[in-house]
């Protein structure tokens, strides 16, 4: 085993000795973990992310429901520390249909909800992540296509893969573990983070990570937690500045959000996947003037999430107030792929040269 | 220019040279097309694929409407060719907004929908598929994982790839036009076709790949024409056997049937994506009663699309009709990944062997 799986299975049967610990004295065993509701989560200026508050919430034995919890716990924890000695791993799914096979049906979860809710639970009390527990998600991560040699460890022993000279047109698949690989070696200025695999391919095309010694890496929507990983590693391990570009409208704003400062629902993993420094490129409501872009109307769901955004912490700086009120006055949002409507090098040749030359980047 | 796009360029060009010798016959201008409903689209017993009836329709310059289509078709077509001189490409939703650009406005399409149809008939009428205009999708497709080396020409050079020992774990991505491929040597006995990432993970950690020689192609739910392309691609020219792995629901039965016998929508296409001898290995309704599997209940619209199965040429067979009556007779469905329920190895160790030892493919 790994001295990090070791700590990973460690700091798992510390848990279960925990209940062990709490029997022997005759207590009630129980389980303490922040409160998961939305009013106990805040947005802490320091670090710039999400991260929880004071309240906690107990799991505990003295009810039927919730003495099943916590058996269902010790048995996922007896699960996950078989696998790290085994050096293996699993889906969230699998963990739902394996505890079918347990020997006691009281400890099978009733849906995936309750499996995942409970994984979670574990990252938050163990403080290890769901990756150091070797869960995997159902799908992985996006694509990287730029100046960077790395060494990705794999069960098949180690991987040298430059992300330029040794991948096809498609680039580098992202494991579902980023923290398998190393960074070997680059030349990258600073790494661009992009919504669809349109403009990515786009941007692939025209030479843009070679020109400009970009590392294209591919958002594929709302990106997976080994993307928001990865891309938080390049900028700490490698001082890289990283900037995000998105459509315009309401929806990508909160994935620009989610690299840059977490999620609720993920609050616990701020410190792991966000990166507050992530800066936004665009489509900005203001280009959309400027560039006189093709859109659509806003719909009322995106004047809706645009309001709730003027509300939202993370948006609470004049540059954000100032592009939202703009664009609800303009009543109209635009995707990426629309700088296309003044050609197809306008993109590489114009638009980005010209927001990352104001935001200092090129 | 390579032969291949040479030749695309000059099936374009000579579809507006029908054009132009309409008009300087005196004819008003059109194109013929077989008609694209359904009840002009039938089975075709011999390829064991879907091919168009003998019904066309006109698209004629006597009507505005008519002749504004036309008036597309030929911009379109103007695009596409110098797209392929200079040796570029770009993805359908960028052809529709650089219409904007297009200096007559009766030209610009009014919605996606218009552009990706134009794109379709321009592939029937020419002959030529959309990958060889160099139209990309928005989405590539999926990855390979298998004793399979490769070269792919790519805009930077060519690449040799070995998709087990040049890749991480996240295997081979396979580009937008895997025609752009050359198999260069294989260990390879049989394509296994995956419906879902966690299964596909699944079989590479537990090594099947490397066990049984098998090339593991992620099909990603319903697969890209990519993924579909170089399926048939690697069953034609190295003469492999296909299988194809998928949840048990009606749903994944269709994911099935795109791979082997083509879709309705893309008729035209079938010859060139479609895999006919392609074998469905499960979940098959009789494996949920075999292995008592955890199970959903059918939902109505589950059982109406089976019922349209069991009217489908593509699964009038006995094994199908058999295989679906049981189905909605149990009125269960079950997933890949249920296979779990009777521990992590059962799918390599057992069900798969199985399974393949039945087929004949073992």
């Amino acid at each position: 085993m790994s001295s990090q799986d070791e700590r990973a299975r460690r700091q798992l049967i510390d848990l279960a000795a925990e209940f062990y610990d709490q029997f022997d004295r005759g207590e009630v065993p129980e389980m303490t973990l922040p409160t998961r509701t939305k009013s106990n989560i805040e947005y802490d200026e320091d670090s710039g992310v999400w991260v929880y508050g004071d309240r906690t919430s107990t799991r505990s034995a003295n009810s039927v429901r919730g003495a099943r919890k916590l058996l269902k716990a010790t048995y996922t924890i007896d699960f996950l520390a078989r696998q790290l000695e085994e050096g293996r791993s699993s889906t969230l799914r699998e963990l739902y249909y394996l505890s079918e096979s347990w020997d006691s049906d009281e400890a099978a979860f009733s849906d995936q909800d309750e499996s995942n809710q409970l994984i979670e639970d574990l990252e938050i009390v163990s403080d290890v992540t769901r990756e150091d527990f070797h869960m995997r998600p159902e799908e992985s991560g996006a694509t990287l296509m730029g100046p960077l040699e790395l060494r990705e460890q794999t069960r098949r022993g180690e991987r040298e893969i430059h992300c330029q000279k040794d991948v096809g047109e498609g680039g580098y698949q992202i494991p579902n573990n980023p923290d398998t690989i190393d960074f070997l070696d680059h030349d990258i200025e600073f790494i661009l983070c992009v919504e669809t695999g349109g403009m990515r391919d786009r941007l692939v095309e025209n030479g843009f990570d070679t020109d400009h010694d970009a590392l294209i890496v591919h958002l594929k929507g709302q990106p997976a937690r080994a993307t928001r990983r990865i891309t938080k590693r390049l900028h700490d391990e490698l001082d890289l500045p990283v900037v995000v570009f998105t459509d315009g409208d309401p929806w990508s704003y909160r994935i620009y959000g989610s690299v840059a400062y977490g999620s609720i629902k993920s609050a616990h993993l701020s410190e792991y996947l966000a990166t507050p420094e992530a800066e936004f490129v665009g489509i900005q409501p203001e280009d959309i003037v400027e560039y006189d872009l093709p859109t659509d109307p806003l719909a009322d769901s995106d004047v809706n999430a645009l309001e709730s955004e003027l509300d939202d912490p993370r948006f609470t700086t004049d540059y954000w107030r100032e592009q939202i009120e703009l664009q609800l006055d303009i009543g109209k949002k635009a995707e990426q792929q629309a700088l296309a409507s003044r050609g197809l090098d306008f993109v590489t040749d114009e638009y980005l040269p010209d927001r990352l030359d104001q935001m200092g980047i090129l």
